[in-house]
């Protein structure tokens, strides 16, 4: 059964980009802090002056089993787990500002982008870019081309209106051991009372990222 | 050397209270889920009707040695940690809707009380409270009386400020699975930049409670 999962790196204060977002500055003032993890070390991703690639002197990121035991290998292995997923789902305002992943997130799999308007001409030609504007429909449609892989949910917008609707079945939170002290946060407006989680696994990855994973209990 | 360590309960999205905090309702409505672990199990510490109490079925929290491995032990292990400081600091709004610990946090340590009012006439009697109004005058005094033990902060307030002056050694989260949505946050008005952590233990404790130890980078 496919979920949808929400992997995000967030600092020990509770934010996922720094101030002064615009744009051409999505991530914030400072913001790269969070993401160094995902690029440093043997995590199969490095960056160019393009944004993220797949690190091709190192392939066994296609080789998930290899990578059990050690810190470095952890943070490979949740690399692992969000580049093996099956769709993804994200909103508008993470998904233009990383200039629509070249319209390919990983491996080519369907991407869902809820949004109010319609996708802009610089979207219509990536076949695997969807614009969609109810939730519900992203999700359904998202687990539906995901078959028994999971549903990578990435953006703290779209994580705030999935929790709230019920349409969010895992969390996967990168804790990066930084205070920000201002930003944008992951959690708010969440517009419900308290909610469970049950923790599935904690791994303790390089650079001080603690991945914890949660399961929302209905 | 003594440290001040930070020892806190937080929801996954960063509330240590409820909401509707009142001096009646000192956690906030549903606060009391933070703090489950803390008498649930084989902790050391239970409830009745007047507030914690030493367990006095169960003296092995004077044995810190014994608690090693397992859940539960890993939840004993963190309260032996805190009930072992040699001086307490707290805020007044920390201190006084907790009916002021009757005096004692434990085993008669010093209490020092961020405060720019004198103390109100219950607390008169109680040798081992102090108020004052000088944070830095607090960590000192507080350090002194400690010797070599570490000084147990607590509270929201005091948190932010301590870590805005460079005064907070360590950090303790007690991390509770459960989002709040609403409430008092404990990172809040740092108004500090980015501040480096330094990961250095993280224990999976009962009740799904993930212990997250960190140094505050100079």
């Amino acid at each position: 059964m496919s979920s949808t999962v929400l992997y995000m790196s967030m600092s020990l204060d509770g934010f996922i980009a720094g101030p002064n977002e615009t744009l051409d500055n999505g991530l914030g003032d400072g913001g790269e802090r969070l993401h160094e993890w995902v690029f440093s070390g043997d995590t199969g991703l490095a960056l160019d002056e393009t944004g993220p690639v797949l690190d091709a002197e190192d392939r066994s990121a296609d080789h998930p089993e290899a990578a059990v035991g050690g810190h470095l290998r952890v943070n490979r292995q949740i690399v692992n787990e969000f580049m093996s997923t099956g769709a993804v789902i994200a909103g508008r305002a993470t998904f233009e500002p990383a200039g629509g992943w070249r319209g390919d997130h990983h491996d080519g799999v369907p991407i869902y982008i809820l949004s109010r308007h319609a996708a802009p001409a610089w979207v219509a030609d990536w076949p695997a870019v969807h614009y969609v504007s109810d939730l519900e429909v992203a999700v359904r449609d998202a687990k539906r081309a995901a078959g028994e892989k999971n549903v990578l949910v990435h953006g703290a917008g779209i994580a705030q209106r999935a929790l709230g609707a019920g349409l969010l079945d895992e969390l996967e939170i990168h804790l990066v051991p930084v205070l920000f002290g201002d930003g944008r946060r992951l959690f708010e407006h969440l517009g419900v009372g308290q909610r469970e989680l049950e923790r599935v696994r904690v791994l303790e990855g390089d650079g001080g990222v603690t991945h914890l994973r949660y399961r929302v209990c209905r």
